[in-house]
């Protein structure tokens, strides 16, 4: 659906922005839109002279809300996991599963192995379904290359996610992902050695969005972390952090301490860790879809981030082990269902938070002035977003020109 | 898709038939289809010569499947309970959600006011979601309604969506859902004087297929339920019934002197009554939705149902309370994270043995005989449609003359 210069009536708007009326929904709305960007919401009762002449649009009384964003995502990746899932699930013990080459290993073997058309083809399959969602802007990491050429392959593709389709992708650089298996119990080594030699050489080539790491007794630690983030800062780029996903190791405070833009996982996060995000105004992501998959029993600090006033965004974490989940729908859902968050928390999460976990200032409310990026739903009312479980009821997405 | 005489050819098929090979799978295979009907599968290089001349369908290397079955559904429903979860999540307690018209009640008020058209337009929109994903035949239960009007217009909107759809439609009376306000503590009432003539008058317009109970504390006890399937006895029809879902009083057991089609839910169930259906070649119907969305903690008694060789179904069981949950692949999923099923358990529990739950001989499994009511996935391994989360694979649906 063009965006270009039309007056949108006939719809309810859940603007997410300040309000006092939950979602920030304002009923039989009306919006203008000139080259792609809000000029003008708010109730069609009061639309200003200069917009009346304007091509009219009706949205049929249904619901507007943001485009959806999807601030966390590995969805650039070679091969999958399903014989590793069905191993696992006929018994099979992490000793069985590592020899027939599961785990990580198998990915980082099988995105090495393709070539950037492979990986392009197969991540435009599911960022088609996230756009059919009515999501708008999507992050991708790189994280399965772990050597400096597939590393930058995976983030070219992300790049060339956006080429290809109507969506704006941030490109995020995980080299501190996991060890390969060529530098195996030296991870101090590969960090100095690939790590950041690819980092500075993505940045080089204009690939790097943001920079994140994974924090964890399976990954890397602080002090390594730290390394990499340094880095990050004297290239100007922000960072963000997997921290507190299995264990408490002070990742969230370390990312803190650098300004991060977002904490992310953070189910053993502690009051203390909490109230570093709060200090620092980094967002929390929430990502229920590993919490899911792996069978995790504890919860993320729902109620402490609550009480400090950390903004809390959700995504789907879409990744071939940890989380196979290509509905950003689905996390909302998991998101009430799982940690109690409430509808409008969690879609606060997918819109206006989730652009602040991606330093977006002009993407995830509606307002004057922010581009219009918007998602059309056959819904009466926007809980029904998170209600519903394996249902897409996206009557249209509305991105820059084209739908 | 047209499969009226044609070979189809370029495909791995997994039939779920007797076999050694797991999924049944056949490499390479082919399938002759005339009338709707599979005349003849097996490796493509056994082809016999009398369908050497047949029109070939190439699916292009892709893996084939039974369509798929959706045993246990309440699809046909008025309104929907989006506000009311929404409430639960800002703290609602169980009066305040009661006192605002929330719970079953809302269902049951919203289904009455509903006309035949409404209902069915609702309807048509939840069964397209899982036409896309290659179901191919639904159960479809009354039990909204509580009065004989409305019961049976939920039947006839069942086979009224049999007709608007290229689906199989199986209809299941379930007046005994619950006790409707009007006969608020006096249930044996309710089944004397509405449910039990309800049914006779359902049975009489040929809109019931199988009889359905929900037999726990909050519902019906198997003494009222007995009364119920006496009933269903004297009219030739077949019983299942809600079982055991979050407490033990004997339900399954019940079903299966009845020689139930199937015990569904069945969270609760203790060994004996695993025993009961195993017995009486009782499938038990597993609902991962309904544990999902209303996070119980005791799963079924999978290790139980495997040892003494229960048939497993696997059903969305979508409803507008306790499951909203519209894809019958995320209910593959969930049974495999959640109660550790296979995947080839689960595939089977929505293909060969979601079929005996609604006591069908002539699909679930690809042989020779069966309709060629079909699915076709861009998969590799029959695992993915297990594995991945909020992704739907599907290429095409077989089914009929149609896709
Ligand atoms: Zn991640
Ligand atoms: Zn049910």
């Amino acid at each position: 659906m063009t965006n270009k210069n039309t007056l949108f009536v006939d719809l309810n708007a859940a603007t997410m922005g300040e309000s006092d009326a939950p979602y920030g929904l304002i009923k039989d709305a009306a919006i203008a839109v000139m080259d792609g960007v809000i000029e003008w919401v708010g109730p069609a009762a009061s639309l200003p002279d200069m917009y009346i002449s304007l091509d009219r649009t009706s949205l049929g009384g249904r619901l507007l809300t943001p485009g959806l964003i999807d601030c966390h995502t590995h969805i650039v990746h070679g091969g999958d996991r399903a014989v590793e899932f069905e191993m696992r699930l006929n018994g099979a013990s992490y000793e069985e599963v590592a020899r027939a080459g599961g785990g990580i290993v198998s990915t980082v073997t099988a995105t090495r192995n393709a070539t950037e058309d492979q990986l392009l083809q197969d991540a435009l399959r599911r960022v088609d379904v996230l756009i059919a969602e009515g999501v708008t802007t999507i992050e991708i990491k790189s994280g399965y290359g772990l050597d400096t050429e597939t590393e930058l392959r995976m983030l070219r593709v992300a790049r060339a996610v956006m080429a290809n389709r109507p969506i704006r992708v941030k490109t995020t650089f995980l080299g501190a992902h996991a060890t390969p298996a060529e530098y195996e119990g030296r991870d101090d080594v590969y960090i100095d050695e690939v790590c950041i030699p690819a980092l500075r050489a993505a940045h080089a080539e204009g690939l790097v969005d943001v920079v994140d790491g994974f924090c964890e007794g399976i990954a890397f630690d602080t002090t390594q972390i730290a390394r990499v983030f340094d880095v990050a800062v004297e290239l100007g780029l922000p960072v963000k952090l997997h921290a507190e996903q299995l264990s408490n190791l002070g990742g969230a405070k370390l990312a803190a301490s650098y300004g991060a833009l977002s904490a992310d996982h953070i189910e053993y996060l502690d009051e203390d860790g909490v109230k570093a995000l709060a200090d620092a105004g980094t967002t929390a992501v929430i990502l229920p879809g590993a919490f899911y998959t792996i069978r995790e029993t504890q919860a993320p600090p729902i109620a402490l981030l609550r009480k400090h006033g950390v903004p809390m965004a959700i995504a789907t974490d879409v990744n071939p082990g940890s989380s196979p989940l290509n509905s950003l729908l689905l996390a909302l859902n998991m998101g009430c269902t799982l940690f109690r968050m409430t509808p409008e928390e969690v879609l606060r999460g997918a819109t206006q938070n989730a652009a602040r976990a991606l330093g977006l200032k002009d993407v995830g409310i509606i307002k004057a002035g922010m581009r219009a990026e918007l998602a059309v739903w056959d819904i009466k009312h926007p809980a029904e977003l998170a209600y519903r479980i394996g249902f897409n009821p996206l009557h249209t997405r509305i991105f820059g020109a084209t739908s």
